[in-house]
């Protein structure tokens, strides 16, 4: 086999990737995602897109292993279903995994949530390569959460995927759709730092990064200092839940401001008397917008989770 | 073989149970830990009881599978080392199971955290038995937490015992003795409470919960509160770490208040967008003391992780 096709679904774009079995993307291309789009016209373009990569590849059909998924929100592993409600509305609950499948004929085709993907890309050929626990924070327009035990992705109760994004932080703070007040998404994930920004009169995260940064805006600085104390928390509480070898971030924010993460991150890890400081790494994604791809494509190249 | 005995080591006391292979305490024994004493006076009374245990009960040394021994605080399982530093400062570091098996004719013995021990003993013949997966809070002098994942106790990095019962619920709340503020233990501990009432003149956190049920007094009642309130939080970041089917309750202050915390978490779960309520179960511990016992006799019992 030359290799698996690794789809990474996201909210405005979906990146395909030719992957080979030892991680490397040998072909790539990207299609805007289209949510508002009815389902069929969505999965219809990714039939296309997926048989046009093939052809730039020179791969044929039976010489991929298969076709790994990752996407936005809950899916449904067992099922091959999208169950995301919010990112995704016209995907939800659509079945996804098995016409994909019986196009490519009947070859095998995986789904997995984005930030679960995300982090099967680092531990096949990036930054979680041989640990086998890690927990990873992907921080851009959501925070997504992955956990890697015995080196493969922990799913809770009922196969779900458990959202360590909104880990409460800061129990009095601003209201979130997942049902509390101060989950670390709605404090640090790009979004929420625009949102605050535009009561000071900034316009998008980046701005407030920079006002802060630039010093005499204290209240751009107080928005970044709550991005760093929230991070500070979730770590805390990742640390005293999990207490993973590696502790590990991504994203567009995290790629901008990684000194900002590190540095509170390691003042958690430093802090914990009851969690000893050598037994966990902090560390950044290597991937970045490719460990989904990766990812995606090693869920059929390792036979994962 | 006829069972194993079961060593319960707790601050105050340790309790020693002959166990049957189907979890039934046939015989047991009970005598103060006297943690102030030197290890090898505890470590002596130790085998004498479990000498005598075997008396008690009829059973001859080689009808007895081993030993399986609960303890405060972190342990080295591989090694057979109490690590606790905090509540039997005496016998942190000091090698335990390696000359008890000697003594006993190389039967085996094994040591576990008494949190993990009390969730193993839940599994083997309580609340947990057939759950995949369960968190499990002890809330007594401290809160102590433990994860059965794929039905064994979960370990984090360099095989410790994740502290979940110091989960961030209140970043500006009070300091503990972990190295954070607000952690659930520095809240709804049995001393914490105490402490608080202390504050208001109440001796004792049973006077804290009696003043809060009793109305009138708004300052118990609000520290009464605080523990529903921590106890949501708490609930809320295990649903989004660990989505476990069961979220279990123990220990003296929850036997004595059990419907605050049941009413806390359920709140917890109800709220949850992203964690779906009918594949979580919030319940209460069944084996109460015993649950050490029979988890640490379980150990052996079960050949358990």
């Amino acid at each position: 086999m030359k290799g698996a096709i690794g789809i990474d679904v996201g909210g405005t774009k979906i990146a395909f990737g030719a992957v080979t079995p030892d991680g490397r993307i040998v072909a790539r291309r990207t299609i805007a995602t289209q949510p508002d789009d009815p389902f069929e016209s969505g999965f219809g373009r990714i039939k296309h897109e997926t048989e046009q990569l093939l052809v730039d590849v020179g791969w044929q059909a039976d010489e991929v292993s298969g076709i790994g998924i990752g996407c936005p929100g809950p899916v449904d592993t067992a099922r091959g279903l999208i169950l995301s409600v919010y990112t995704l509305p016209g995907w939800s609950n659509r079945e996804f995994a098995g016409p994909l499948s019986a196009h490519f004929n009947n070859m095998p085709v995986r789904l997995e949530n984005d930030a679960n993907a995300a982090l099967l890309g680092e531990a096949f050929a990036g930054a979680a390569k041989g640990k086998k626990s890690a927990v990873m924070l992907t921080l851009g327009t959501g925070v997504g959460g992955a956990v890697l035990l015995d080196g493969k992705i922990y799913h809770g109760a009922g196969g779900a995927h458990p959202e360590i994004g909104h880990v409460s932080v800061l129990p009095d703070g601003p209201e979130c759709y997942c049902g509390t007040r101060g989950c670390y998404e709605i404090i640090a994930a790009g979004p929420a730092i625009s949102d605050a920004g535009a009561e000071i009169g900034l316009a998008g995260s980046e701005a407030v990064f920079a006002a802060a940064a630039a010093e005499g805006n204290a209240k751009a600085a107080a928005i970044i200092d709550g991005v760093s104390a929230a991070t500070e928390v979730a770590v805390w509480s990742i640390l005293h839940t999990y207490l993973p070898e590696l502790m590990l971030f991504g994203g567009g924010i995290v790629d901008d401001h990684w000194p900002l993460f590190e540095a509170a991150a390691q003042k958690s890890l430093a802090a914990a008397v009851l969690a000893r400081d050598e037994d966990v790494t902090i560390a950044r994604a290597t991937l970045g917008n490719d460990a989904g791809m990766v990812g995606a494509a090693s869920l059929i190249l390792q036979n994962g989770s």
